[in-house]
């Protein structure tokens, strides 16, 4: 089986493009921008959505359910939010089709035309907003801590397979609550949950921040954000977090009775993670011979390849590899034993290779003869042979080191590629030669932020949460600062 | 807490309406015919769909993601989809807003009008036949066992919460098989998988069977189903199987190449279930005094309510309530310990009962000093007390009891309500004065299945696949026959 996809030096866009299709992720629908998520890339999604799920659950949220579809007129009602949000959504104006007149097919049925347009949800606030008023009266109501998994649509111009889709999968929370103080400590715990599973579960360090106004959530007080450094130097916004003041209940009219008998508006958090971290995912650890998984994520963990050449030695083979799977299965770790005759072991080598299945196994005559086993990993390609009794610990124990070794080396990658600079013209050599994360300080304008942007395509990604105070001067305006930036390119 | 809604009796259908909107099941939203999904509620379909879920996989399948959005022409292609399925669809037409000329709000952007207008999905068949064509080659890609969980859209004019609403969620299985046999088995196995769903996990019995052609789905070759009989003596439609022949595939040109080395079109199945469900478990269960549900759906099982003066009798209940409430964890059985101030045990009584909690444990300071406890089962009202040693194991015990006892009296409802019928005075009688389902002679032909529509809204929920085979005449036209079908009105 030969992949034949570029090097991440070759091309990287291309690398990452053909590597989600090839692998079996994700490809590209009839439907302009609209992906299909693939059973492979699926099962990962799944993975990540039970895991987010319970740590959701574990923070008292529980889901519900709100429609696809929004009246036109809920956009309108708060300003930032209708000013600044992109306006590029999928706007349904019809309701049926009927026989065209031809006798070929369907046509709109202009008759059916909608008294106001619906758009399909790029994001629910104004929804789900309409619907607090209804649920919310006391104080007694209060926290509402409400999470909705869910697909959404916006018309993006310019897609990348689960980095930028027309249609995507998310699960946005919507928060309400009786004080200011409640609703920004639960941004910054969403936050944290975010950041917990992207560094726990996707091996995937990223820096916490807030946004700069420039790049805040249209109708947000305060974007809460993590970024993670991607291969090629770029930025990935992994998730964001919205502490979003008053302004939504005072749009759609929510108030609550305190404790203290006074009509008040409500406190309200939105906070989002989508498939775009499948794309960080496979961006943050896959490497020139494809896929690479963290084992938490990975749909199979480790899978089993007889070497044969003679049927009974399949079936000697198998008898130990059977017993082996469920050894492993009873560890909770999750196996594939491929004894399929139609692929030669070489083909299947590659193909999980490819596929980045954390650890190979594989057992031949000899292995049998000798009580021994070859123990592959994808993510030092390192091979040895064990003796086969309590393999199976040895294998879990791998399979941690694995985890932690794709943490630790896209650590590594970010830590060498994030630059401290102090001067213009270094910036923007670093910025265009280097890329990767730059701390440099800025005079917190807007305009400086824009200037930079039109210069160098760089972005403030975040605004360190536990950035220390240091005085200094502005990278482009000479102006003062008293703390640094990140700024790179982003995707 | 007085909730204040008619009995069954008075009015069923706003019954039902009120207990689903009363106990935090579901609402409408603002967007006609679209239902806003509550925390409660939503609790439930998650339980149903890991069930179903688990199920699914077990029988080999995988999930994956198919796009919202499909292209008109697409629904051109299978002639008697398009003939068949109805065409009230949500039609995008504009991919863009702008902001409106007097400054108040957005508009739709004429200028950005889609040169194709899309559907949103209600059914995708077509947009995965168009896609599989891609990944079927060869008799080795096959069978492709393939599930989507998903929302779709069908413009229906009366909407009922969960039981007909404009958008809901569902699953989709969409299969592909070599040979027309396998998919049959395929066909008839989901429907088993649902059977089985249906009588353990929501103690509902169900009739398993085939639709008359009349009531086949748009494209199928043979449509199975599953059919339920609810309170008010109306049939329920809960899941369906179809057995698609290669219709999809002549439509979608997806060949594959055969272990005989032939292009052969390939042979399709495809089924679903839908948050109808939700309905249908409401409905079967519940009484006058609101929701009933059966242990093994119900999102909390067990309640604790602490009965107490003062502040040291619930310090010395919750003692013990703490205890027991892990002791029932430990047998994965869920458990609120509802301890709140706010509210007296009157009121968390009524509430409780009202939700449909299946068992509620009361402790008083006499149970302390005794060393009991009161059980109450939501299913027969029963309150008894007992012992407080080894409650846990008393308790499992019951919820299993309310489990079966909540199965057999549906069971005996619907037994209750099947009424053989062998001359038109009688079925017209049965049919407009009992309701329930009829069983009767058919000539097998659609001129007379819609003729007794037409004459009784009774239509032929199912053939029933178990059915014997018996010689008799047609209740309507006397034409020979030899089976009897099911007759009902239906949701």
């Amino acid at each position: 089986m030969a992949k034949n996809f570029p090097t991440r030096e070759e091309n990287y866009a291309q690398w990452y493009n053909d590597l989600v299709i090839k692998a079996d992720m994700a490809e590209n629908s009839a439907v302009r921008g609209c992906m299909v998520i693939k059973p492979y890339g699926y099962a990962i999604w799944e993975k990540m959505q039970a895991v987010l799920d319970k740590m959701f659950k574990d923070t008292g949220h529980m889901n519900a359910y709100f429609p696809l579809l929004i009246p036109k007129s809920f956009f309108s009602k708060e300003a930032s939010h209708v000013e600044g949000f992109a306006k590029e959504c999928a706007v349904v104006t019809h309701y049926r089709l009927k026989n065209s007149p031809d006798g070929k097919g369907v046509v709109v049925d202009e008759d059916a035309k909608l008294e106001e347009e619906l758009i399909i949800r790029p994001t629910s606030e104004t929804i789900i907003w309409d619907t607090y008023k209804k649920w919310i009266q006391s104080y007694r109501d209060l926290p509402l801590l409400v999470n909705q998994w869910a697909n959404v649509v916006r018309w993006e111009m310019r897609t990348r397979l689960f980095l930028r889709t027309t249609e995507f999968l998310w699960q946005e929370g919507h928060t309400a609550h009786a004080t200011k103080k409640e609703a920004i400590e639960e941004s910054e715990k969403m936050l944290d949950v975010y950041a917990e599973f992207a560094e726990k579960w996707m091996a995937m360090p990223v820096l916490k921040g807030v946004k700069s106004p420039n790049e805040r959530f249209a109708g947000a007080v305060e974007t809460y954000c993590i970024e993670a450094l991607m291969q090629d130097g770029k930025a990935l916004q992994a998730g964001t977090s919205h502490f979003l003041g008053q302004n939504f209940a005072k749009a759609f009219d929510v108030k609550f009775l305190s404790k203290e008998n006074k009509l008040e508006y409500v406190w309200a958090t939105s906070w989002g993670v989508s498939t775009r971290l499948m794309g960080a995912l496979i961006m943050a650890h896959s490497d020139d011979k494809g896929l690479v998984l963290p084992p938490k994520l990975a749909p199979v963990q480790v899978v089993i390849i007889p070497i044969y050449r003679k049927e009974e030695q399949l079936a000697e083979i198998s008898k130990v590899a059977v017993k082996l799977k469920e050894a492993l299965q009873a560890k909770g770790i999750s196996v594939k034993f491929d004894d399929r005759d139609t692929y030669k072991p070489g083909w299947k080598f590659n193909e999980y290779e490819f596929k980045g299945i954390p650890v190979r196994l594989a057992i031949g005559p000899r292995d049998l003869e000798n009580g021994t086993i070859e123990v592959a990993r994808r993510d030092t390609l390192e091979k040895e042979t064990y003796q086969i009794t309590d393999i199976e610990n040895k294998v879990e124990h791998i399979l941690e080191q694995i985890q932690d070794n794709l943490y630790q080396k896209a650590l590594s990658f970010r830590e060498d590629n994030t630059h401290v600079v102090d001067s213009w013209d270094e910036f923007k050599d670093v910025i265009e030669n280097k890329g990767g994360f730059v701390l440099a300080h800025w005079d917190g304008t807007s305009e400086t932020e824009d200037k930079i942007k039109a210069e160098t395509k760089a972005t403030i990604r975040t605004i360190p949460m536990d950035g220390k105070s240091e005085e200094g001067a502005c990278v482009y305006s000479g102006k003062p600062s008293n703390q640094r930036v990140v700024f790179a390119k982003a995707y």
